[in-house]
């Protein structure tokens, strides 16, 4: 078995946000999917270990950004590479509020969607956020970055957390 | 609400295909994603009224090949606009077999993931299968086809019972 068939699958790259009345988390995914058109629901598969997926269930409701191919290191490290238990990403970049309450930024991100939790999906170190979406908007024209620009272009690395980890193989 | 804001997901195109025994089903999606890496699960979500939903369902396996840019509209209308109640869509074309008994096209697919379900979430008018990947390999080097590609370069339109059809909008 060649675990390397995986590096093909496609993805973007998002922001997933919470506020959950106490405080705001976020992080980088490159899970998010549109699962049926008719309601429009959306999924999104977040680490346990992730502050943000305590976040998520907690609060019953998130934001999902699609970031752009505008994004640079700084603001892939701000939400990709630290953690929310002790540090405000949002905290000096321009960001909006949803109509859910959470936040997503206003910069990098060609377009955002906000949901209320629907079911959620046990899947073992990950759990699959299935939202119904009631809040959406375009934010601006610049491409979506793709998960291959990601690595093609920003060389960005793929951490231990995300779902699309295999182990030393990129 | 501005549902247009989906368009900017990015993802893969996907045939998934399930021989229950009796037949082979498959249909062209582009739900396919990894979801965690230890151990390796991808899931995939399809529509209830495509055969192949059921054939998923009573085989217990399937398999995801990534369709790649040298697919036609050719191959794309064999699995994404025939249905495999009354066609066998892999009469005629290069294919194998994979691991869980299940077929994969040979040809304009780039790396092929075959997975045991392992859990199916019910989101309304879709089912989302999750796979323990048990079988995975390369086909060509040939990149990926992204749904962008699909609708930006060959054209392609998005039918209604896919995940990511917004009716009218495109």
């Amino acid at each position: 078995m060649d675990a390397s068939a995986l590096f093909k699958f496609s993805s973007g790259l998002y922001v997933v946000s919470a506020d959950d009345g106490e405080r705001t988390a976020a992080c980088l995914v490159n899970t998010g999917l549109q699962v049926t058109s008719s309601p429009l629901q959306v999924s999104v598969t977040v680490n346990k270990e992730n502050f943000t997926c305590g976040a998520i269930e907690r609060a019953g409701h998130f934001s999902l950004a699609v970031v752009d191919e505008s994004a640079d290191m700084l603001f892939v490290g701000r939400f990709g590479f630290r953690t929310s238990a002790d540090y405000d990403k949002y905290d000096g970049i321009a960001s909006a509020v949803a109509a859910t309450g959470d936040p997503y930024p206003a910069e990098h991100a060609c377009s955002f969607v906000a949901c209320n939790v629907v079911q959620t999906l046990d899947v073992g170190t990950h759990v699959t956020f299935v939202g119904e979406v009631v809040d959406a908007g375009n934010l601006s024209d610049v491409p979506p970055m793709t998960y291959a620009y990601y690595h093609g272009t920003l060389k960005g690395k793929t951490p231990p957390k995300a779902s699309s980890y295999v182990g030393g193989i990129r």
